[in-house]
C-alpha cells in the first residue's frame, strides 16, 4: 500500500483536475494499493470528492487556506509556500506520512521547498526535471526541463550524472550515452558554458559522453540522454509539443478537404487513433525532481485530469520500485569514480 | 536581370549541391532573369557545370583555392575567409557585381565577414537569422536562429525591431505582434536577460509587444514574431524539424502495420504527399542575415539541392523586391520613434 500526497490547489484548474486525476489513478492502481493525503481548500474539495466514494474512502483531506500562485515572486512564494497546500504536501513526504508528492503548482517554489524539506542526494547541488520522450529508436531522457533557468557547467555535469543513472534503470541500459545539447555537433560550437561542461564531462570515466548533439537529435535517438539547461530544455520540449499539435491539425485539415482524404481517414481511423494516443503530451506528463532524496513529481500546470493521472502514475511507479534509492546508488558510483579518477 | 554570388564550397556536400540547386533556380526563374557568379574550386565545378548548358551560360566561375570549414576556430575562419570562396562571393556583393550572396558555409565566419563587407543598418549592432515557419493560423517569423549564441537584452530588442520590420512586409501586417520566448508567459518567469529585454521593449511605442510566449507558441500563431537568442532559437527550430521527421516516420510505420492502414494510405496518398511537401524543412531553407545593408542568405549546411534552390529563391525574392531597403526604412521609423519617445 502506497500513500501519495497531493497538492489540490496547484495548476491552472485547481482541485477538479487533481481530484479527477486521483480518481483515475485509483481505478488504474486498484483500490487497495493506493491512498491519498489531499491538501487544499476543503470547501472546494468536499463537494467534488463526495461524488466518488472510492476516492473519498482512499483519501484524507487536510484543509489549507494558503496556496502559491504562478504569478508570485519566487522569494515570497517560498516564504508562504511552507504553510501552503504545496508545502504541507511536501512536508507529509518529509515526515514519512507519504511516499511521494504530486503538485502542478509554481515550479520555482515547489523545487526550492522540496530541496529544503526532502534534502538532496550527496554531490548534487540542484534538482533537475527530466522527461522521457519517444524518438525514432525508442525513448530519450531529456533534462533539465525548467527547474534551473541559469545553469553553470557544473550543473550540466550533475544533470548528465543523474540522467545516466535514471536512464540506466528506465531504459535498462548498462551505460547510457549522454549528449550535450548545442547549436552544432562540431566541438567548437556553442557558448562558454556548454564548452566547459563538455570538457568536464570528458573527465568522468563512468559517463558515456557522446559529445554535442542538436535539437533534432532529441527525436532521432542519437543518444539515450540529452542534457541541457532548464531554459533551453523547456523551450525545446514545448516546441516539440506545439509541433505535434500543429501536424495533427494539418493532417486533419488536409484529410477533410477531399473525398479521398475523408475515405482514407475513415478506413485507417484505428491507426490514427493509435498515433494520436502515442503522441499525446498528457501521457508524458509528470516528472520527478531528480536529485532529491524523496519523490516529488511536478505536473504541467495546464494539464487536465488525464495528464494529472499520469503524473500520479509516475510518482506511484517511482515509489513502488524504490527508484530514487536505485538512482542514488548508481549516482554514487559515478560520482565516487570521478573522485578516484 | 539579377546576379547572385554563390559560394560553391560551403556546406556538407560542396559544389554538387550548390550547382544542382543553382540549376533548379534557373529553371524556376527563367533563363533570362538570373545570372550567377560562382566562387570555388574550378576543377570540381567545371565537370559538373558542363552537363548543364543553360547553367554554364548563366554563370561566371571564379577559381578560389581557399575554403572555410565548419571545424575552423572563428578567429582563424574570419582571417582566411576573406580570401576564401565565401569571402570573395560576399565581396562581389559589396562591390556591386552581384545583388546577393548565398552560402551554406561556416555561420560564424559568414556573419562576421558579411558584417564587415556589407555593413550594418544604422542602429543595429548584430545581424540575426530569421525563419518564417508555418503555424496554426498562418506563419510566424522566428529570430535569431543561430547567428548570435550569447545575446544581451539590447540584442533581443534589436531582433524585435528587425522582426517587426520584416514581418510587416512579409505578412503584410500593419503592426505585427512580437512575443519574447521564455519558459512561461507569467511576467516573473525567465532569466535576467529576457526580463530586461521585456522592460526595454515596453519602451518602444511603435513595437506591438505582446509579452512572453512559450515554445509551443512558435507553432500556435499567438504572435506574428517570436524573438529569442540564437542558442535557444537554433535548438527550438531543430527540435521542430526533428519532430516533423519523427511523426512522419511514426505515421508511415503505423499505417503499414495493418491492411486498413495500408488501404487508407493508398486512397489518401495525394493528401499525404501534399502534407509531406507542406512540412518539408528544405522548402523553408535559406535565411538572410537581417540587419545588413545588402543581401547575404545562409543556407543550412546539411541541405540538398532542393534546399539550396530554396535558399537561392530567398535571395532572389529579397533582391527583386528591394526588401532590404523596405525593411531598413521601416526599421528607421521604429528606431527614430524610440529616440523621440
Amino acid at each position: 500500500m502506497l500513500t501519495l500526497a497531493l497538492d489540490a490547489m496547484g495548476g491552472d484548474f485547481g482541485p477538479t483536475v487533481v481530484l479527477e486525476g486521483a480518481q483515475r489513478a485509483l481505478e488504474w492502481a486498484g483500490d487497495s494499493s493506493l491512498n491519498f493525503l489531499i491538501f487544499g481548500d476543503k470547501e472546494k474539495i468536499t463537494p467534488f470528492i463526495e461524488r466518488y466514494p472510492a476516492l473519498q474512502k482512499a483519501s484524507t483531506i487536510f484543509h489549507v487556506d494558503l496556496s502559491v500562485s504562478n504569478e508570485m515572486k519566487p522569494a515570497l512564494a517560498v516564504r508562504i509556500a511552507r504553510r501552503s497546500s504545496m508545502g504541507l504536501a511536501i512536508e507529509a513526504v518529509a515526515k514519512g506520512d507519504a511516499q511521494g508528492v504530486v503538485s502542478a503548482g509554481n515550479t520555482g517554489a515547489y523545487m526550492a521547498l522540496s530541496k529544503i524539506l526532502l534534502k538532496m542526494v550527496a554531490g548534487i547541488e540542484r534538482p533537475a526535471i527530466p522527461a522521457s520522450i519517444p524518438n525514432l529508436l525508442g525513448k530519450s531522457l531529456v533534462l533539465d526541463l525548467g527547474a534551473n533557468i541559469d545553469c553553470t557547467p557544473k550543473n550540466l555535469v550533475e544533470f548528465a550524472c543523474m540522467g545516466s543513472a535514471l536512464a540506466h534503470h528506465l531504459f535498462n541500459k548498462e551505460n547510457p550515452s549522454i549528449g550535450l545539447l548545442n547549436v552544432g555537433s562540431e566541438s567548437l560550437k556553442g557558448n562558454a558554458i556548454v564548452q566547459e561542461a563538455a570538457t568536464l564531462l570528458k573527465g568522468f570515466p563512468h559517463i558515456n559522453f557522446y559529445g554535442f548533439v542538436e535539437g533534432n537529435d532529441i527525436l532521432s535517438g542519437k543518444t539515450d540522454v540529452i542534457v541541457t539547461d532548464g531554459f533551453t530544455g523547456n523551450v525545446a520540449l514545448k516546441s516539440i509539443e506545439g509541433t505535434v499539435k500543429l501536424l495533427r491539425s494539418f493532417l486533419k485539415e488536409e484529410l477533410s478537404r477531399s473525398w479521398k482524404g475523408k475515405l482514407g481517414y475513415k478506413i485507417a481511423q484505428g491507426t490514427f487513433n493509435k498515433l494520436h494516443k502515442k503522441t499525446d503530451p498528457r501521457t508524458y506528463n509528470g516528472a520527478p525532481f531528480l536529485g532529491l532524496k524523496k519523490i516529488a513529481v511536478k505536473s504541467h500546470g495546464g494539464t487536465d485530469a488525464l495528464g494529472f493521472f499520469h503524473a500520479i502514475k509516475v510518482a506511484f511507479n517511482l515509489a513502488s520500485k524504490d527508484f530514487i534509492g536505485l538512482v542514488e546508488q548508481h549516482l554514487n558510483t559515478v560520482l565516487d569514480n570521478k573522485e578516484k579518477a
